[in-house]
């Protein structure tokens, strides 16, 4: 096997893949990255068992072969590279010769006979999806996953084809992030899965603004196509709560909210939060919010906002972390607020499919 | 007290002491920043009873007074403040309100009275260095200081007035950093003191390019006056090693070296030392050097650099990140490697008072 590449192609074929490596030390060939060169192109794949990635980048093939080689400290050694010309030849031995410039290194791979392969999709149920959609609803859901690993099945984005629409849907039992788009599938096509957050995290990583994702789905197993490269991913076995029944119903009030300014307020406010009740409180009075945290020893903080709220007087409080993350991640200037009681969830919403179901915390005094 | 200021000069006043605050937590006082308003004027003072730090910037003072707050807490209100106008009050009680736009903050303090005063410094020698020449100097040592506790002289920066020259050297057994300057002082002035790596990491945030520092110097004691800060720290107590006899007499060989270029190459090449020798060797033969590791298992690096050598062929390995400190925190374009033979120290060198003396490792083969 033997290529010449540019330092830049190099490198970039080797960052979309170097995150899914495993970290598991008892099967080595896992952290190493399956380089395959053929048909003018040199090809990246990594796995850890649960998620696999393959990419693809131009590259002069003299020799064509495949290799595995260590992926961190490859991607460490491209990087520092002083030349733009990378010349790479790998003996029968898998021992890698790369030559840039006055620098030479010599890398000791496994075989390629070794790698697990990813997972064959064929016969699979196929969807497309506009890349920017799923983005955007990746963004707005993600963040509410819940990193609780007994709580398995919560570890990964629902993923729900039913009745013309694609939903998301992330949870971890105090908050709740969904997003619905329209999209064309037929009928046959209808079900469920629960996309793992590993797997979700480097979607986000490959998705651009332009084109579709291919989605191939088997029994237990996930692709995503997108460009040159596939994500390849196990599915969440289990079955995902009720989540339509935690949404609540009819609220009393609608709060329309500047989202930057909120999240301004929230952000400052919070800082005076207790590490123990970690809440902010909202105070609603006439076309005004008051936010304020307290914390015993320490101090208080409170914030006025104007807002458009002819509702009776009530107060409620949250969690600020989670008041902030979908402020955070959404792109409107106006989100709504709606409420029912200080002991029922809030609702925020966007002009569009988007919601964000939050628990409220005890409203103590002080 | 009550003051009026403005946002940036506050958080400026806050950001030059905090990084002083104590972590332990079993003094509550030391985590606090005192804060005196009068004269137009707010002083900043933070210690960890080692070291202590005082400045003050402008502001309106309404009522003369002082308190104590906890000062990272502080400094993350400050920081998120809305508004570029700040108005503090603070009640007998050391209750701080701020008020800033439409934000409110209400901070528990506690009383001065139990802030530990700064020593006092009169009757002490008096030093006046350029900023810019002690600046420097700190630069080109202070990562050669040992951070090994056990061996405490050495955890400090040696400064020596003698002869009508500053001298600083910091070493850890195995490589040693000094350089010299020029300055007036009474003969009687003549002394030699240990600073400490905290004291160095301060002063060095406080220096800057142009007018003098203010060294006094007591028994135990060492202050630096820079602008309208003022640093003190005690000594460290005990006797630097002789250093002058690890400087190695004449060299057999003296190599010049493009400092950028051979700084690129060690980096490069040190991708592949091994854990366990963590050396880099370098090769000398005519008008060329080879820089090359090995780690078993892993592979080999080597890169070539032209040289001016018409020496012996010789080598001599080093640990990279000794080799490397001195390239990165120089300026010269050009820097100069003495040798003696494969087992004496090598010697880095400019064309200035500055010396880097470093312990070879042994060669092995590969």
């Amino acid at each position: 096997m033997k290529f010449r590449i540019s330092k830049e192609a190099f490198l970039d074929g080797l960052q979309k893949v170097q995150h899914v490596v495993s970290t598991r030390t008892t099967l080595p060939i896992l952290s190493n990255v399956l380089l395959v060169a053929s048909n003018g192109r040199l090809q990246f794949t990594t796995t850890d068992l649960d998620v696999g990635i393959t990419g693809s980048v131009e590259a002069q093939i003299e020799r064509e072969g495949a290799t595995t080689l260590p992926a961190k400290r490859l991607v460490n050694i491209v990087r520092e590279l002083p030349a733009s010309e990378v010349e790479v030849s790998v003996d029968a031995k898998n021992v890698a010769s790369i030559q840039s410039g006055p620098s030479f290194f010599k890398i000791i791979g496994l075989s390629q006979d070794e790698f697990p392969p990813l997972p064959d999709f064929g016969g699979a149920k196929e969807f497309r999806i506009p890349q920017i959609v799923l983005r955007d609803g990746l963004r707005k859901t993600s963040y509410a996953i819940s990193t609780d690993e007994t709580r398995y099945v919560l570890n990964g984005i629902f993923t729900s084809f039913r009745e013309g629409k694609l939903t998301l849907v992330a949870t971890d039992g105090r908050r709740l992030a969904m997003i619905e788009n329209d999209l064309e599938f037929p009928a046959s096509h209808e079900t469920d899965v629960i996309i793992p957050t590993k797997a979700v995290q480097e979607l986000q990583r490959l998705l651009g603004e332009a084109g579709d994702v291919l989605v191939r789905l088997s029994d237990s197993q996930i692709s995503f196509t997108v460009g040159e490269s596939l994500l390849v991913s196990k599915l969440i076995e289990g079955n995902y709560p009720n989540y339509r029944q935690v949404i609540p119903g009819d609220s009393t009030e609608r709060v329309p909210l500047n989202r930057e300014a909120m999240l301004e307020t929230v952000r400052r406010v919070s800082l005076l939060s207790s590490d123990k009740s970690n809440s902010v409180k909202l105070v609603f009075g006439e076309n005004q919010i008051e936010v304020t945290a307290n914390s015993p020893d320490v101090g208080e903080a409170r914030e006025s906002m104007d807002v458009a709220y002819t509702g009776k007087a009530m107060q409620i409080a949250f969690n600020p972390d989670f008041l902030k993350a979908p402020l955070q991640n959404l792109d409107a200037e106006t989100v709504y607020l709606d409420l029912i009681d200080e002991m029922s969830p809030g609702v925020i919403r966007i002009d569009g499919s988007f919601l964000y179901v939050l628990m409220p915390m005890r409203v103590t005094g002080g």
